[in-house]
């Protein structure tokens, strides 16, 4: 089936819903896990579920290049794949081959990008066409139409260009598109520039997508920014249908994309910050490799609900951290992504109240007080 | 308490026997997974529970270096530690300054082995007293003497001059030892040389040990001269007392072990396997990596009860081997201890029905049968 949104709260611009998939019922805003290559980094299936996760996210450019999108789909596709029963979502690959392969030579054409692979170098062309048949066959629950994320800064003119080829990338996918149990997103551009975001949202619009993701933030440009990025988009999207911000993860930006509008976000940040030994707290984000937690033996976040933080102390994961160990990987993946689960679950709850931006406020004064 | 070990029922020189210890009772002959750094890699302590654990092992020489046995002294033990409420063994250090170390300089003299850490050069002098006090404060439920590690081959006038200093360090230990809820294992050394192996075990058991160990088999020496070692040690060894094999985990030499009245095994072999993609099966090891696995949708070991078999395809897994993620090393590992643990199982169940042997040359000759 397709997915439907039911908007069911409005608070200001913050929205309190629920979104149908092939798997259940969620409520949204929501905070998506990524599971990059068909798993969410150090996470088993179950590991997943017991955070509290509804969609999580997996990245076509990386399953097209390995172990190939006729693996998954021969396997039954992503869900039999990964052994995963909960809905996901696919990108359609342009950000990575935007992004990974940046100082590599790469062109864009009307077809399409031909890049070079960042396993091996072979020479590769990804089309809306293409990137649309690769998830058709992934079978996620949702996916999306191949986009150019335009870098930060760009002048109005390569905006406008890239803007415009976008959005006839957007057709070509949605005219190939053929999954009938899976969504399909259009994916607003037009860099920092209004008219330019206006635009693409409302041709956008005409083709009827199942939902609506805001791309080409989070590529270096400033918070503030980002945030009339969203603004822009989001004004010219119905009321019935999801809005997604892709690549937003830090706990502040989560508060101020659902106070612009957005239902759904995804970041790698919290697990990439958990490999590396650094865990969100109310207080802001910690380093557990810090010599002051070696005979700490409180958890992580006392105020915490999650397996980690429910049963082992700052102490032993810095010891696994420093040890290189996985264990400690995985017990601060599972928390930070836990932490902005609940996050979630608590701005839903503040909407639902008429008291988001009492929430908000509360949040962001804590979390930015730590140093 | 200390431990206290049942002999129920033997079927040749295999015995079947149950293990009192501090947290419950646990039938032998078991296989005791390794936590080298206070968690075995890549699992979590409810996935240790899962695969049917009873003792797990941890080594004192790297809790030692790192994070420190006083920090996990002041964290309530290395049970609270690593938040494992099962029953733990921790070797004496001395393998592991005798073999990670075995291409830098160390001495040996009567009262220790001075060598230099692995972790940053640091000169150590770890004494029979010190791993005593080491192990004392890491509170596990199963320490071992300290003794030298004979390696393989060693003439006749080494092996016994080492062995006579084993015996001395043995005696120096015990004097030291000092935690009511731990039991001591003497070590029984010797190397190749049946009388060196009678007279180590005559004069450790004089001191009267809560069960033995067998040391200094797999570091060079053939599988017939290693099953001598085990033979020569363990006929002057009581039938009251536990007898440990360290460091043999090949599923056949688990079988060989058992039928010459050893208890107990211990191995990095499984975990150490799986990071690197090889699986035990009934018909032998097979290497995830191999390309005929990639579209391969049946699991590991269709004839295997754990959670990767029951969940995940060789296809899958092999994905995330070769993509480096670390949930096909922890799906592996699961499986390969699990693999060793059943074994143990059904060896434990033969025994009792006076059916090892046949048990024994069924498991061999088809495991062997693969090529």
């Amino acid at each position: 089936m397709k997915i439907k949104y039911n908007l069911l709260h409005k608070d200001g611009n913050a929205r309190y819903g629920t979104l149908e998939t092939n798997y259940g019922i969620y409520e949204t805003p929501m905070f998506m896990p990524v599971g990059t290559q068909a798993t969410v980094k150090t996470l088993d299936p179950r590991d997943i579920k017991e955070i509290g996760s509804a969609v999580i996210l997996s990245n076509t450019y990386h399953l097209w290049l390995r172990p190939g999108e006729d693996i998954v789909n021969k396997a039954g596709g992503l869900h039999k794949f990964m052994n995963y029963d909960g809905p996901i979502l696919t990108d359609c690959g342009g950000f990575q081959v935007f992004s990974l392969i940046k100082n590599k030579k790469k062109d864009i054409t009307e077809e399409g990008v031909i890049f070079k692979s960042h396993l091996n170098g072979e020479r590769l062309l990804l089309t809306p066409e293409k990137s649309i048949q690769i998830q058709n066959k992934l079978d996620s629950d949702i996916a999306m139409s191949f986009d150019e994320c335009i870098p930060y800064p760009a002048s109005y003119d390569y905006a406008k260009e890239s803007t415009e080829r976008t959005i006839r990338w957007a057709k070509r996918g949605k005219d190939v598109f053929n999954n009938e149990r899976q969504s399909l997103f259009g994916i607003v551009q037009g860099g920092e520039y209004e008219d330019l975001r206006y635009w693409c949202a409302k041709e956008l619009v005409k083709m009827d997508f199942d939902g609506y993701s805001i791309g080409g933030t989070s590529v270096g440009e400033d918070k503030d920014t980002m945030y009339k990025m969203v603004e822009y988009a989001i004004k010219y999207l119905p009321q019935d249908k999801p809005r997604y911000l892709m690549g937003v993860g830090e706990p502040t930006d989560l508060f101020e994309g659902v106070s612009r509008g957005v239902d759904m976000f995804d970041c790698v940040l919290p697990t990439r910050l958990a490999r590396h030994g650094h865990a969100f707290t109310l207080d802001g984000k910690i380093n557990l490799k810090n010599y002051k937690y070696r005979a700490d033996f409180s958890p992580v976040d006392s105020e915490c609900d999650c397996y980690c933080c429910k049963n082992f102390t700052k102490a032993y994961i810095r010891h696994l951290i420093i040890a290189n160990e996985t264990l400690g990987q995985k017990l601060l993946s599972i928390h930070n992504l836990r932490f902005l689960i609940r996050i979630m679950e608590n701005i839903r709850v503040s909407i639902k109240n008429d008291k988001f931006m009492e929430y908000k406020d509360e949040f962001i004064n804590r979390y930015k007080s730590e140093k």
